[in-house]
């Protein structure tokens, strides 16, 4: 592909060379046949030391290179663009493997996939275009929509609700029991676990992540929610659309995450608490409460960013503040002596 | 089931109509024909607005409400039996399935049920009335007990013992090596692990979670111990009866833990320690000394829990303290001038 | 084995009585015939109360016991050597199972063993004495070297690239997508991952720990590298040789850690900084910026250890502080009312 063609599929502006671009690659490595793409103002010296052929920037970059340069708006969605144009999706072979073994109740859309080892149970529904990789494990009444991807080694148990589009990574598990049980004279009893999980159109589950079903009623994420590697929903807990939520996060039972909310890495919410949408929390805050729409929050217990950022600044300016204190009762044990 | 049938089953009183109940439900969401259960004083208003038609409450409850009230002495118990009583569980058909690869030698119970794509290796031995999900893997010697549940894409390794009634949740696994090396000459050297995982009677492990083998001697979760998804038990680890544990929570090699413990989520311990008999580790907390019995700890390095509330109480005041030393230098700077 | 014989292999001394070895134990619960050791002075104290017949213990220990010694230079190593004479592992089988579904272009070595309901996608190559488990998966285009152990249940995606000697325990995934999103109004659109996963020689990667396949480029552990179990490498993070990762740790995409570095358990690394060679990272620290060589850093944000303990011996005086305050402020209110 070239620089030029690749330019007008973006609509962006090639400013230099209309190079050939076979691969994509980062600034650091990236040879004359790549492309490249700058994502931050702050590694913008990479830019004089490349060796891309071409790069996207953003539509104002003025630093020195000598790469011809893709004027876009938003590099990064180009990025996106430009991957799915450079490395065409493998388009997967519609079938079912032999040793795929489906319970004859199962109905099946069109144009699936269905990988070796696989085993789905009775009353199973899958809509159009799905593909469902190798050795997955699907309960009964388990109901999935068009075009999902369900990725080798992952466990759906009964009853789960999936949409469209909807998919999950390698060895997650959808829909096991909640972790609830009653304490009578010291020994834990299991808590029947009879609800389920719905998954909304546009989920994303991460590698290793679980979800469990209610204890009644629903376990449900949002539409176009995004969750990574080694995640943990607990049972009863409800995720509103478009949030984001980084690995090795954890929340416990009923919690209720809303829209737009942006999760860092291993950070873990409380049960039956609130988080308002479009909320951001640190990657490793521990939530003990309410947080509320927008805001920014840090630490454990979270707390706004700006008011931890004082309480640490304080912390590493307490060995000044106690000199402080010993100079003040030295110079008042003087006054003491000159007023007596 | 008639709300005055179930009264009876549960030893509560019925105050209201005796209405049928078809299902469980969330307060916020329960309809006429569901049982709902109000869990703690603090949602009693929820109690005003439901539309649920039976609630479970605490004998002394003495809100407005339009619902059938069914007094209990415990109410979460009382759901944990009403959940038996509306959800019967489907009994699993016992039987072997075909594509199940069972090592001639293994020593099979009555009314077993393995499921597809299983395999299980030499000298195994499984109880009477023990069910295996799909895909399971089991290696040779591996004792397991009756009346178990082993869920789809579990692992458990060479010479594992299980006792009854043990139930593994989906791609768990059981009984894989320990993160020892020795370090010579800065390249690590794997040490041999030939020591086993032992999994008392009544042990749950949640979805995702692994336990490793010893080294030597044995790793032992004891009798009734309930441990949730994603959590870690590393070589070498013995953990008390009846002790909880919930998600993403890790222990480092060699640490006793008693029991009756409550352990929260992503508390991390390190290696070569005791938590005593009792103890309630707050979520988040690390571990780094000895905890003793019955003692409620918090924060990293773990602390007595109201050492640390006292901590940050502390630390959320330090700026009125830093202003009223400035104040105190300037009153004394003043009385100072004063005196000469 | 006698203990003599056992020394001489150690090169070690034998002190005391010439016992028949039979089998490794902790020194609390050894016996006449098990070989135990002292892993550290402080637990020197066992040495008196302990039935071990034989223990590996420093050339320099003086303590108290009825135990025969073997005196080496390092117990440790010494233990890694009599474990591996004590418990020599089982010779696997070479041998390909009926039942894996071997793709015919697929590239074998010699000496393999493949387990059952193991798929082996198209492309791949195998080399010489590697030993694959049941229920693996093994995407495209895979190479893998020789000498290799992959657990039951591992997935391996498209392109990954193993060399000698890796190991995989179980559940692990090597390859999966990384959490890559361009949002654009508000959704959040997937970028294609399309870069790879590179685990060089003598790597170990633990049970259901995941490593995400590079944007593009690649994610890459470097030689003889240690991960624990349910760790999370996100996609282009590069990992030194010879470094040791304890369990559920996660690192955020493009992180670049150092050779030789010790990172513990529960330690979360955020995206595009550098840790410098032989730093040591104590558990669950959250590293936010770059980390020296030799560095030893704690807590969250992560400091230098030391500073780190400063700070919370003084949270821990704080009340002191505070007291000293208010007795400074009661003496001075005296004061002013003398001079007045």
């Amino acid at each position: 592909m070239l620089a030029g063609d690749l330019a007008r599929e973006l609509e962006g502006r090639l400013d230099g060379e209309d190079r050939e671009i076979t691969a994509v690659a980062p600034l650091e490595t990236a040879g004359i046949g790549d492309l490249s793409y700058l994502s931050a103002e702050k590694y913008s010296g990479l830019m004089e030391t490349t060796g891309a052929g071409t790069v996207l920037v953003d539509e104002g970059f003025e630093g020195e290179t000598a790469a011809s340069l893709i004027r876009v708006s938003d590099p990064y969605a180009s990025l996106r663009q430009s991957l799915i144009l450079l490395y065409p999706p493998e388009a997967v072979e519609p079938g079912i493997q032999p040793t795929a073994l489906i319970h004859p109740s199962v109905a099946l859309g069109e144009n699936l996939s269905i990988g070796p080892y696989t085993i789905i149970d009775a009353e199973v529904t899958i809509g159009d275009g799905t593909v469902i990789g190798a050795s997955v494990t699907i309960g009964r009444e388990v109901r999935i929509g068009s075009n999902c991807v369900i990725h080798p080694g992952v466990v759906i148990y009964r009853q789960s609700l999936l949409g469209d589009r909807v998919e999950l990574l390698a060895n997650a598990v959808i829909g096991s029991d909640g972790f609830g049980h009653s304490r009578e004279e010291g020994i834990y009893l299991k808590i029947p676990q009879v609800g389920r999980v719905v998954l909304e159109d546009d989920v994303l589950v991460g590698a290793c992540s679980t979800i469990d079903r209610a204890t009644f009623g629903e376990t449900r994420v949002e539409a176009g929610t995004k969750i990574d590697n080694l995640v943990m929903v607990a049972h009863n807990s409800v995720i509103g659309p478009n949030t984001a939520i980084a690995a090795q996060t954890g929340m416990a039972g009923s919690t209720i995450v809303g829209g737009e909310v942006q999760i860092g890495g291993q950070v873990g919410l409380a049960g039956h608490l609130k988080v308002g949408d479009r909320a951001v929390l640190a990657a490793k805050s521990g939530v003990i409460s309410d947080i509320p729409e927008d805001a920014y929050y840090f630490g454990y217990p979270a707390r706004p960013q700006k008011e931890w950022m004082t309480m640490l600044a304080g912390l590493r300016r307490l060995p000044d503040l106690r000199r402080q204190v010993r100079e003040l009762e030295r110079r008042l044990a003087e006054l003491e002596d000159q007023v007596e």
